[in-house]
């Protein structure tokens, strides 16, 4: 049998491209533009960006397998010792035009160095700026339904450090509806494989956690007040992406390529000097549900 | 003759006033709105903010005086002993609507312990989308003229400070064509004494830095195309708030008032993945300058 190498890489690459695919259908008009990207020490990677499209003001989906010597920063951060590493992983955030169509990410990883340590990190959560409880218990649902095939312990947990990842301490409230989310699953190598399963599943969940929601919220008509309440959110979606995100911050310190992290951020994003919603308006009601996470599945 | 800590915030205090006065009879449309604040530990604050001005799109002026028990985090970010502390300040940040109009900032503060250190702070820069050479010039010349009537070492010495601190650099690029920065101005009491007076004139440069500057670009028609290029530089003003301002992150993470703290963003930003300028055009030129710091004075 391939390594956990090969297979990861193989599987995360085909990964990006049935999602580009399935997002440049969905979408009907924009397309994919794709950077190709080496890294000095070994590896690289595929930046594969959307703008402008009838669905999607802006998302990107990126591909990318580096190695190499660790350098020492990487050591530091990830407590491991000196060697050569492994990381692959593929990476989207869909910023939709609508305000009716959620802002989703997903992150799916795998690491591992010569010394013998290894482990897979993802996750995936979702971003309404109109709340609509059937996509959100649709989202988690999803996503459930892929843990449990593994084990009913999976999702609760994955669930709960979602919540905690993605918070906005400075504003007191969650970036958006949650998801899961997890990091440094390490194992046997039996344990490895049978979570590099889940980890899969999982994955795979993404297409059939989010399209349907697409498909029915796309056409609704939007006003200037919810597009512009949107942009207020995207405020803090960038809040949270540039002052708490680790693999954000890591790839800023690290000089990365900046282009492919910061693809995350949106089109637009606004702030108003202490907006405050309506009480009782769609706006309160969403604002109250991300200082107060629910369990949606 | 009152304490250092009397004349500072009075002179602070002051200060606001007087800018936002001027502020509001060059905007001639919109006032300032004041929120004033308590902080429990001691002391408290103004903010005061403008949105939808004729010429300021969103703009802050903000006082605090503030004292009380050193907090830990305090103590260790700023290498004093416990004790009781008293902190000052004015900060300003200016978003004018119009492209060929700079945005701008400025910050003078004061800070002092029980345990006999104090020290100065402040400085202003000035951000530019459409750059004319003449106002940059005119800026720093402003600034010069304040910091030489106290000793010719200031300014040079200031100018360099601006330009290491106000660096975005993931980007490798400043965030504007810099002004003045200085920070933990120490001395004996006749050395503190000189240096208050030099700082007070710094501050005092504020309006006739800035004030000519609007008058004279703030009806000049703007393009789509400029408005744009202004709001995907206004996206690496926020970069460089939320990464590296390190009042903003302290600020953040004491639990400070985010609304005042945060009044600093623009109402809007943009982010474009891979937005490259023609080469040879007037953003091209620009980013040249911020990749490439000059004298301007």
């Amino acid at each position: 049998m391939l390594s956990l190498r090969n297979r990861t890489e193989e599987y995360l690459r085909t990964l990006q491209d049935r999602i580009c695919a399935a997002l440049e259908e969905i979408d009907g008009g924009a397309r994919f533009r794709e950077d190709a990207w080496e890294r000095p020490g070994g590896g690289g990677g595929r930046t594969r960006v959307m703008q402008k499209g009838r669905v999607f003001e802006k998302g990107g989906v990126n591909f990318s397998a580096v190695h190499g010597e660790l350098p020492e920063r990487m050591r530091a951060a990830m407590h491991v010792e000196a060697g050569e590493f492994f990381a692959a992983g593929v990476s989207l955030v869909l910023h939709p035009g609508s305000p009716h169509v959620p802002t989703v990410h997903a992150n799916y990883r795998y690491f591992e160095t010569s010394t013998g340590d290894a482990w897979f990190g993802g996750g995936s959560d979702i971003t309404p700026y109109v709340l609509y409880d059937d996509d959100i218990a649709h989202f988690h649902a999803t996503l459930k339904r892929a843990c449990d095939a593994h084990g009913r312990e999976y999702f609760p947990a994955f669930k709960k450090e979602c919540d905690e990842y993605f918070y906005v301490k400075h504003r007191g409230e969650a970036r958006g509806c949650g998801g899961i989310f997890f990091d440094y699953r390490r194992g046997t190598p039996q344990e490895l494989e049978n979570f590099f399963a889940l980890w899969k599943d999982c994955a795979d969940a993404f297409l059939p956690s989010y399209l349907p929601i697409v498909e029915r919220r796309r056409t609704i008509p939007f006003t200037d007040q919810q597009k512009r309440f949107q942009l207020l959110r995207r405020g803090r979606y960038v809040e949270f992406n540039l002052v708490y995100d680790r693999g954000t911050l890591f790839g800023l310190e690290t000089g990365g390529r900046i282009e492919s992290i910061l693809m995350s951020l949106p089109l637009l994003a606004r702030w108003e000097y202490d907006y405050t919603p309506e009480p009782g308006s769609d706006e309160a009601r969403l604002i109250d549900v991300l200082r107060n996470p629910r369990e949606w599945a």
